[in-house]
C-alpha cells in the first residue's frame, strides 16, 4: 500500500540551500539607489547581518546550511509530503496530486525556515536585538520563535488594526517572549510623523516597515529582518523544494506542474527554484505562481524599478509592481497583499521561465473547504490560492483524461484564520478586480529614476 | 545523530486496539440502572452502534481496527514521538524526556482517534445522522470531521457560552459541514425545560448532553457519540500507547514514568493501557494521571456509583466522582472539567495500578510556555498539565542525579487557546482549590442506589 505521507528522515534534511542565481539565464538586475546607481552590499550591512548580505548577492550554486540552523530545522523538518488521494477521489480526476505541508512548523507556516536562519546569522554577528514588522502575524511569530531559540530580543511592529483584530497571533509572539507594539508608535520618527497626520491611524505595513527599519538603522546592537521578497529569504526557503524532490524520488514520481501561492515570492522561490534547475537542464515542467486577482502583480503589474515599501525607504528593485503606493483591498490572504514581488521571481516570470495566474478570493475558500473535507487539513487563505489552482488543473485533467502529476505548496494551516472561513460560509466575502485604468493610474506613481524609469 | 522525531511508517500503524479489560486483576464494575440492576448492553443500542456496545463490554485482549478506520488514521498517523532534547537542556536535567504529539490530527487533538472509529461503526450500522455535545469544541470538531469523511450528517449541541466565545471552533465544525446549535435549543424537551427555567441560560455540558441524547433516542436514523469516559472510547485511543511503544523500541528505550492529562480519562487510557499490560507482566513503570487541582476527581473524589452526566440520564458508573452536580470553575483546560472519570481509569487507580496527581492552573501555563520556547510547540491547556508534571519530575531528577526516562502525552496543540495564554501572560489567571468541607458537601449529592450507595 502506498503511503499517504511520504517520509524523509531528519538525517536527509538538505545540507545546503540552493541559489537559483547560479542557473539563471541572465544575472539578476542590481538594486539601485534613488540616483540610479547600484547599491553597494556594504550599505545593506547597516541593518542586515554580513552573511545575509553576502547571500543576497552570491552567485554560488550551493550555500551550506549551518549545523545550528539544521538543528533547529529538525524540530519540525523534514516537512511531510502528502499524496492527496482522497482529494483525487473526491474530484474524480486521473491526475496525481501531491502537496508539501509547511504548516507543521512551530508558527504554522513556511516563514520559520528563513526566520531561524536570519536569527542565527545575526546572532553570530554579535547582534542582540531584532526588529521586524508584521501584518497578519505569520512572519512576526516566526521571528519571535527564532529569536527566542537563539537568545535574541525581538521587537515586532504589528500593524495596529491587526494588533487589535488578531490577538491570537499577538499572544503567540508574546508566548515566545517577543515585545509586540501596535504600529504606528511614538517611538520612531516614522511613527510620530504618521500619528501627527492622523492620530487615529489604523497603521499600515508600509509604516510598520519604516518603524522597524528606522530603529534598526539607529542602533548598533539591533538589526532588521524581513520575511519575503529578498534573495536571501528565498534562498533559505529552497529547503522546501529540495526536500520535496527527495521525497518524490523515493516514490519514483516527478511533477508535470507545480503551484505555489505568491505574495512576496518566498513560497514560489522556496518550492520552485530547485525544480527550475532541472528545467534549465531541459526537463519539461510548468512552474506557476498563483496570486489573488485583487493584487495581480505578476499577471497585470508593470515590470519596472520600484521601492519595496510604501514609504520609499528601500533600494529600488526591478520587479513586477502595481506601484509602491498601491493599496490592495483587505482580503483574508494577508500574506499576498504586496504591491510588488521578489526581483528574482519577477525576472524569471519576465523571461518566461515561471508562469503566473490570478484567482479570485471566494473561489479560493471554496477550494480550501473541499481540501479540508478530503484531507483533514484546513489551509491558510494564502495556501488556498494554490489549492484552487490545483483543483482547477485536476478538473481539466478529468476532462482531457490526462494523468498529470500536480504538486503544490500548502504554505500554512488556517487555524488562525477561521474567522475568514466563517465570513466565507456566511456569504460575506467579496471578490475584487480592477479595471485597466485603475492599474494604469497606479503605475503612473512609479518613482522617476535617472536613466531607468 | 539521534533523531528528535522518532519515525514510524504508515505501514506500522497498529492493526488492533488493545483492550485493557483482558489484563485487569478484577473485572470492571458493571454499569447499573437507578434500581441497582446491571444495565443490559442491548439497552445501550438505543443510542450507540451495536459494535460499539460490544466493545464496551468485550473481554477480548485485541480488537481488530477496520481497514476503513486505519485508512483514515493514515491522514495523520502515526503521530510523531519526540525526544525533547531542547527541554532537557533548558532544565539541565539528566532525565530523558519523550512526548507523543497528538496535536498533528486534523482537529488538533487525540479526540479524532475515536471519532473516526465511532463514525465508521455507526455508518456500517445504517445510521445516517450523529448527535453530540461539545464544550471547548475539540470533540465536536472531531466528530464533524469524521462524519464528513463518512458521509454522515452531524449535529453538534455546543454549550451556548462556548458557541459565542469560541467562534473559531464553531467555524471549524461548519467548515467540515456540521450543523452547530447553541445549547439550550428549543428543539428538545431538555432544552425547552432549561429555557423555561431561565430564558437567558448560558448552557452547560449537562444540558447539551441531554439534548444530544434525547434527539438520538427519539430518531431511528440517529445515534449519539461521546468523546471520553466510556470503555470503547478509551479502547480506540490505545493506538497512542501502542505506536509509542513501537517508536521507543526503535530507539531502544522504555519509560520509567508516564504522565497524561486526565479529564474523562481518554488520554490516560490511550497512552497508559498498552504499558499497563507490561506492568501486569511484572515491568516496573509508574503511570500517572495528571488532573487540575480545581477539579480533583482522582485525587480527592469519592469512589462510588454516580451518573455520568449532570442530569442523571446515563447509567450509574462506579468511578471517582465529585458528585454529578459538581460545577468546576471555568478553568481554561475545558477538557478536564468533568465531575467524574472513566470507570476503568477509576478502578485501576483504586487498585493502585495507576497513580494520580493534581496541579494548579497557573503552574501549568508556566510549564506550557517553557515547553513552547524549547520545542516550538504551544500545548493545549489540558496538555500543559502533563507538561507541568514532566518538568517537575525532570527537576527532581536534576536534584537526585537520576537519569530517568519520562514520557508524556501532548494531547493537543493550543492554537485555539491563545486567549488563555494571553490571560496568563497578563497575570489574570487564578488558581482554585477546595476546602475539604466543600468537597464533602458535593459528595452528599451522590444518588441513592438500592444496595450500593
Amino acid at each position: 500500500m502506498e503511503n499517504i505521507k511520504i517520509p524523509l528522515d531528519e538525517s536527509e534534511i538538505p545540507t545546503h540551500w540552493y541559489n537559483v542565481i547560479a542557473d539563471m539565464p541572465n544575472p539578476p538586475a542590481p538594486y539601485l539607489a534613488p540616483d540610479g546607481q547600484p547599491v553597494a552590499p556594504e550599505m545593506m550591512e547597516a541593518i542586515f547581518a554580513p552573511e545575509l548580505v553576502k547571500q543576497e548577492v552570491s552567485t554560488e550554486r550551493w550555500i551550506a546550511i549551518p549545523d545550528e540552523v539544521r538543528e533547529m530545522y529538525r524540530l519540525w523538518r523534514p516537512a511531510p509530503l502528502y499524496r492527496a488521494k482522497a482529494l483525487e477521489e473526491m474530484l474524480g480526476t486521473p491526475a496525481k496530486i501531491y502537496f508539501k505541508h509547511e504548516g507543521v512548523s512551530p508558527t504554522g507556516s513556511h516563514k520559520t525556515n528563513s526566520a531561524v536562519a536570519q536569527a542565527y546569522y545575526n546572532k553570530i554577528a554579535g547582534i542582540k536585538r531584532l526588529t521586524t514588522e508584521t501584518g497578519a502575524g505569520q512572519w512576526g511569530s516566526s521571528i519571535a520563535f527564532a529569536g527566542n531559540k537563539l537568545g535574541l530580543e525581538v521587537r515586532v511592529y504589528m500593524v495596529k488594526v491587526s494588533y487589535e483584530q488578531k490577538p491570537m497571533r499577538r499572544s503567540m509572539m508574546q508566548t515566545w517572549g517577543a515585545e509586540v507594539l501596535a504600529s504606528p508608535t511614538t517611538l520612531t520618527q516614522a511613527g510620530q510623523h504618521t500619528l501627527e497626520k492622523d492620530p487615529n491611524c489604523p497603521g499600515s505595513l508600509g509604516t510598520a516597515i519604516s518603524e522597524a527599519v528606522e530603529e534598526a538603522a539607529s542602533r548598533e546592537d539591533t538589526n532588521y529582518t524581513l520575511g519575503s521578497v529578498l534573495n536571501h529569504v528565498l534562498l533559505h526557503q529552497t529547503i522546501i523544494g529540495q526536500e520535496t524532490k527527495q521525497q518524490l524520488e523515493k516514490v519514483g514520481d516527478y511533477p508535470d506542474v507545480i503551484f505555489a501561492p505568491c505574495g512576496g515570492g518566498s513560497n514560489v522561490g522556496g518550492m520552485m527554484f530547485p525544480f527550475l534547475a532541472d528545467k534549465a537542464a531541459g526537463k519539461e515542467i510548468r512552474l506557476v505562481a498563483v496570486e489573488p486577482t485583487s493584487c495581480p502583480t505578476l499577471t497585470r503589474g508593470h515590470y519596472a524599478y520600484d521601492y519595496g515599501d510604501s514609504e520609499g525607504l528601500t533600494p529600488l528593485m526591478q520587479m513586477y509592481t502595481l506601484g509602491h503606493d498601491f493599496m490592495p483591498p483587505s482580503i483574508h490572504a494577508g500574506g499576498l497583499r504586496y504591491h510588488g514581488d521578489s526581483a528574482l521571481v519577477s525576472q524569471l516570470c519576465r523571461e518566461g521561465i515561471l508562469d503566473a495566474i490570478a484567482v479570485p478570493q471566494i473561489a479560493t475558500f471554496e477550494a480550501g473547504i473541499m481540501f479540508a473535507k478530503a484531507m483533514g487539513i484546513i489551509p491558510a487563505p494564502e495556501s488556498c490560492h494554490a489549492v484552487r489552482a490545483t483543483i482547477d488543473e485536476a478538473l481539466r485533467c478529468k476532462e482531457t483524461g490526462e494523468a498529470k502529476t500536480i504538486l503544490f505548496t500548502l504554505s500554512g494551516h488556517g487555524h488562525f484564520d477561521m474567522s475568514a472561513y466563517e465570513k466565507y460560509l456566511a456569504g460575506e466575502l467579496e471578490d475584487q478586480s480592477y479595471p485597466e485604468e485603475v492599474l494604469q493610474d497606479a503605475l503612473n506613481h512609479l518613482p522617476k529614476v535617472p536613466g531607468i524609469n
